[in-house]
């Protein structure tokens, strides 16, 4: 049948013979031939691929594959071929022509035992022989589901592999894992039966137009973008994909992948990579360009269970339970809709929000990514007699559109008062009118717009990227595990958390709006339940107990509360301080407790005396400041970096001296107690902050030692029963020397032992925080409900 | 006279008898009482509060003065009273007989000559006398030309002090002077006459509705601006006040002063203190305001020339050769508009922008101070399906509006998504309708706005304070210090230079608009060639000679230029650095050259990666760190300060151990020597700065001493011959292992060494600095027009 096809298309009119013309004959062979995917934009695709490339060289046939006998296969296959259409710019005769030449070049095979393969090989071989020409390449597509990979992998590999010279492809389609380690595990399989650089996996996004050209949009436009492409100049940046169908009729799927791992982990990430990665000299080389990606993936900074916000559309869970026969009270936590913050650490970038936002059942289809620049402009002349066209206090932005929505095309954007961008004149034109549509807030006059002049499906676009070896526009292994790497934890951290439910289409109306707070992200509307039931209590519903505790003052409240009266109390202690005495002397303790008081005082207390107050340490473990198990490390991320205490007012504990840490004979002991004798009245620090362990220990003097209980050390070293063994500590007679000691117990964890101390009484040696006790001071005890209620 | 008046008042209705209900008799004199404020303002206010305070326990007489003799006088003051009016809420019947009251308690005196004053006094006296008044107090009121205060504060303090138990308080109107020096002198003068608490500086903004209500808002409203009323929140404030008018017919008066003085320096100023100023606990207590708005001046940036941006309308030069017969090619510099970019270094508010606008023949007439907030919320549904009252994604502000402008009327405005605020039921109400106006971007209905129940003009609100002795209403001597301090260098920096032309009302367009870099502003249209003399030198017109100096590249420009361009450099090499190998080593010298550097890396290069960058010295004098003689010390006050660099970063040399100063045997050098060894790969520093010393030293190198000039020892003691002596230094060897080396020579003063050294060859024994020869590195010079030229 093939010998038919071909000399038929040696008599077709003005085109080439295959032999005489071909640099190389190209067999493509589709993989899932009739599926889907193949039905809907694959054989489409590759049709566009021949009109394009059939008088440029190659000479092709295309195989349609899948596991259905041949007569079926056939029938069902040549039933999508039928309805393959040229674009509208294409003369009705030279299409008929196209289109029967492309059909006498396609057959179908059954591919599902080794030999259906290596019969297939051989029919190609044949073909080349028979013809006479020179096998250029193999395209094997992959539109299979992820499950068939390895199998059919281990064919081609083993059977279909074309001679020295020519080159293989293979296509493949996402899922391409679940997470991290399932993604690692089916590229390592892969990886035995295929070369990276035969490797093309397939994100559609990166075929979608407007997507395609973020990276040439950057490198054309370079001496406008060079001096406003950073956090200076970028106030956000906004990637969607917004939906409005559901996943009804897909729920086997998206049970298991859910909206981060369907939309956010590839395409939006592609996006994302593309607008943050820095720009290599050269935009075009693959290589650098893959190089720099992966840079930018190293400079995410990681997500946390608060970097996303999740929804779910009400109707989902009755989908799940029907098509998935599951039971009534089955409970999917699989989010439908997702916003996600995500920072980068680059210099470049550091602290802009990009915010990654997709679901399903929304108000609107629409793609698009929206840089929004800082506005930096005061206009002195009032809004109604500026220039509308020109005014730099409107907005400035960015859009690179990707399809549907206000616009319903393909475009890209530029705020008129930014600059005209230099765009590809063959493949992009201004477009003009509409001037009545408004998008992004603005009129749509007040951009330079820019459309493709002619529209492509992305996989149109895709594929001739394959049939050009561009690898830029596919997605690498390392590439691939670079996202995974950088969603799995987020994907872990929220596997069981229940997404809020959202009525779908126009009626969610603020339930999925979310705010950015901090690094985090959370949904402005509080839970809808609360708005329903007013009477359950609100999270400020404490009540803050004033009493005592082994007779000294108790401050007992929920852990937030009782933070912030802390962080409130140090101020006034530091207030008066200063005030009695131009300095204010603080000792602070480690642990993981003072880390949510060091934030509360970072954020919260801007009238803090910091230029006046001095920062000791309680303790200190032994081991380098500059190590991140190191008190002074985490008092310096949480607290001294973001405030402005001088330099010589900081004291770091010595441990580490002579490259050596904690060694007697360096007398760091020695050294710490001079300094505070040289610069603290008295020695009595105006404040100490202690915590509690649960074996009673406070700063690092241990139960069952002597070590600083008594005598006249002031600095002691101390063993812990914990890594790192060694500590620096200051001695419990120095404690109780301060005029201010606050004792902070966070957390259940701390009931027993609370529980416990409030019934002994000074019994240092078993329980050495019941030794703290200042002669002439006050202790105060800030002990949450959790600690005190358990 | 007045007897008659008396007893006539003592017969009219239900009013009460001085003399009987009286719980202390009020004289308040007025002086320049027949002026333009007067006229204006001044009597319209004393009589609002004699309607106020009528039965409210004090007695009152009115004592017009001005220099006029009697009868011409009292006639023109009386022409003045008779005009005027009451409030539109007093019934017609009882406004007649107020003001048939307060003629008749109104009285004209001449006051010129020191007899006069006595006269003033004893009639005061007798009329107290003879009514058995009780004397509660005087109130003089200077509304005459500031030459004329302190003839007439003297004649106040030696002859008409009331008696003791009676108050006296003198209401002074600006200008207080005209620079900080003037300021000063006046003050001094003032203070020699009156007690600070007998004085009432005038600022009639702090009467304006809107502008004193701005520290009530924050009060009533904590609960809502704790949160967010801090650089975290805020993304820029706007203190504005356009006119139409211009100065014509004043410019006697506008020349000497200009737009700054006028408007700035005063009432935005102001306004700008109740915005930023801690929050004291109880804002009602004058002292506490006062004390906490001198801190918040205390945080205020210094001001640069580039801060600003400044116009003059067209009209204005011809207006001034006119008034002051000025010759036709009289040049003034006097700025009629002015955009101001103000910084505040507090805790609080770092990093946002204030900035404050004034100018005279604007588009329109309108006052408002605006706080906008950063926007931090994605909007998931589509903008036209959003409840238009409620969105997060609209723009949230709050607006003090002055008066004037669109809205008409003084107001308070919070956008609706932020919070309802608080407001005192008494004196404002919510206003509702008018959702036609636009406002700031947004519908009238976007906010909750509310308008004083009664409005009132800014002087009977001052004359009401005035009465009651809320000194925190007006400007203390301090604060006026305070305020011509920060104000000073600016007006300093700017008095030469031209300011740009723009031709009055909506015809300016976008000609006055600017814009934000780097913490400085400029205007964002180019200079209008057409409006100006093209020939006119432009500020910025120098040149950068780019050439040789010793064999090495040699920058030289006005020292502003050079520090400008070094700073780049330097900003330039670092960013490098860090993206070859994550850090960035950084040795910097001591002396005062650098100051200015570090200077301008602090405030103007946000981009620099100080994250990375490790701070070394290149030499230290043998003196405490916290001295102010210590390099580091320098180097802290004028760059760390400022800048984020990590507590583990920064590598003071150890001038200091064990309690002394560069003992040999506590071996400082060879710890430091151990410090670079560790840290800097190859001991090879990515950048040294150096200077260069009148004698040819550099670092701590002093000549005929061959300490550090050559062997091993990378890190060495050394001996100055000015003190303090000691000294340690980074050798000569160490410092040429340097990857780059800086040399910045700057001033007059070191003209004949870089005569000297552009002849010599390499002789490091009598001239250290000769010796600086990177072995694998860059050398280049930075040296300035002076040092270059002489």
């Amino acid at each position: 049948m093939l010998r038919r096809v071909l000399c038929t298309v040696l008599f077709v009119g003005a085109l080439p013979s295959l032999a005489e013309a071909s640099q190389g004959h190209i067999s493509v062979v589709l993989l899932g031939a009739t599926g889907d995917l193949a039905k809907k934009y694959l054989w489409q695709g590759l049709f566009q691929l021949y009109m394009d490339q059939v008088s440029n060289g190659h000479s092709f046939t295309f195989h349609g594959a899948a596991l259905t006998a041949l007569e079926p296969g056939q029938r069902l296959m040549f039933d999508v071929l039928k309805k393959l259409a040229c674009p509208p710019d294409e003369s009705p005769d030279r299409c008929a022509v196209l289109k029967d030449q492309f059909l006498k070049l396609s057959q179908y095979h059954q591919l599902k035992t080794a030999e259906n393969y290596t019969l297939l090989n051989s029919e190609i071989e044949t073909l080349l022989r028979q013809e006479g020409l020179k096998e250029a390449g193999r395209i094997f597509y992959f539109s299979v589901p992820p499950f068939a990979y390895t199998e059919i992998a281990r064919h081609i590999n083993s059977s279909c592999r074309p001679p020295p010279g020519a080159w293989l492809r293979v296509v493949l389609e996402k899922p391409f894992g679940h997470d991290l380690a399932s993604a690692q595990q089916l590229a390592a399989e892969l990886t035995s039966f295929f070369r990276e650089e035969e490797m093309y996996r397939v994100d559609h996004y990166l075929g979608k137009q407007a997507v395609a050209h973020i990276l040439p949009f950057r490198d054309q436009n370079r001496q406008f973008l060079d001096p406003i492409w950073n956090r200076h100049h970028v106030e956000r940046v906004e990637i969607v994909l917004k939906e409005t169908v559901d996943a009804k009729g897909r729920t086997s799927f998206y049970e298991q992948y859910g909206v981060i791992r369907d939309v956010l982990q590839n395409h939006l990430t592609e996006a994302l990579m593309f607008l943050t990665m820095e720009l290599p000299a050269n935009v075009s080389k693959a290589e650098d360009v893959l190089q720099s990606k992966l840079q930018a993936f190293q400079s995410l900074q990681g997500l946390e269970k608060n970097s996303a916000v999740l929804g779910q559309y009400q109707a989902y869970a009755s989908q799940v339970q029907e098509e998935l026969q599951k039971a009534q009270d089955y409970i999917s936590t699989t989010p439908t809709f997702a916003g996600v913050l995500v920072h980068s650490d680059s210099l470049r970038w550091e602290g802009v929000p990009f915010l990654l936002t997709s679901g399903k059942a929304l108000d609107e289809r629409v793609g698009y990514v929206r840089v929004l620049f800082k506005n930096r402009a005061y206009c002195t002349q009032r809004e109604t007699l500026r220039d509308a066209g020109y005014s730099q206090c409107k907005a400035k932005q960015i859009i690179f559109y990707i399809g549907h929505g206000t616009l319903n095309t393909p475009a890209v954007l530029v705020s008129r008062n930014l600059f005209r961008p230099v765009m590809p004149e063959g493949s992009w034109r201004e477009a003009v009118g509409q001037s009545d549509l408004h998008i992004f807030g603005q009129s749509l006059s007040d951009y330079y717009v820019y459309r493709p002049v002619k529209e492509r499906d992305a996989y149109s676009v895709l594929i001739s990227n394959i049939y050009h070896g561009r690898k830029d526009f596919f997605i690498t292994t390392e590439n691939l595990l670079a996202s995974w790497g950088f969603w799995t934890p987020l994907l872990d951290s929220i596997s069981h958390q229940p997404p809020r439910l959202y009525p779908g289409g126009a009626e969610n109306q603020h339930l999925l709006d979310f705010e950015m707070v901090r690094g985090e992200v959370a949904f402005i509307l509080a839970e809808p339940v609360e708005l329903l039931n007013p009477s359950r209590p609100m999270p400020s519903d404490y009540r803050a107990i004033q009493s005592k505790f082994r007779q000294r003052p108790l401050v007992s409240a929920w852990s937030e509360a009782l933070i912030s009266q802390l962080a409130s109390d140090i101020e006034q202690t530091a207030s008066r301080a200063v005030a009695r005495s131009g300095q204010f002397h603080l000792a602070l303790s480690g642990g993981s407790s003072p880390v949510v008081l060091f934030q509360q005082l970072a954020r919260h207390h801007y009238a803090f005396p910091w230029k006046h107050t001095h920062i000791w340490l309680v303790d200190e473990r032994c081991v380098p400041l500059t190590d991140t198990e190191s008190n002074f490390f985490s008092l310096h991320s949480h607290l001294l970096q973001s405030v402005r205490v001088p330099y010589f007012n900081i004291h770091p504990m010595p441990v580490h001296l002579n490259q050596r840490l904690c060694v007697e004979e360096d007398r760091g002991t020695e050294l710490y107690a001079k300094e505070i004798l040289a610069l603290v009245a008295n020695a009595s620090f105006d404040l100490v902050l202690l915590g509690v362990g649960t074996d009673g220990h406070t700063a690092s003097l241990f139960p069952h030692s002597e070590n600083g209980l008594e005598g006249a050390q002031t600095v002691v070293l101390t063993e812990s029963p914990v890594r790192p063994h060694q500590r620096m500590s200051l001695s419990l007679p120095l404690i109780n020397k301060a005029r201010q000691v606050f004792v902070l117990v966070l957390g259940r964890g701390k009931h027993d032992i609370t529980t416990l101390l409030s019934r002994v009484g000074h019994e240092p040696r078993k329980w050495p925080v019941s030794g703290v006790n200042p002669s002439s001071g006050h202790l105060v005890w800030y002990v949450d409900y959790e600690a005190l209620l358990g």
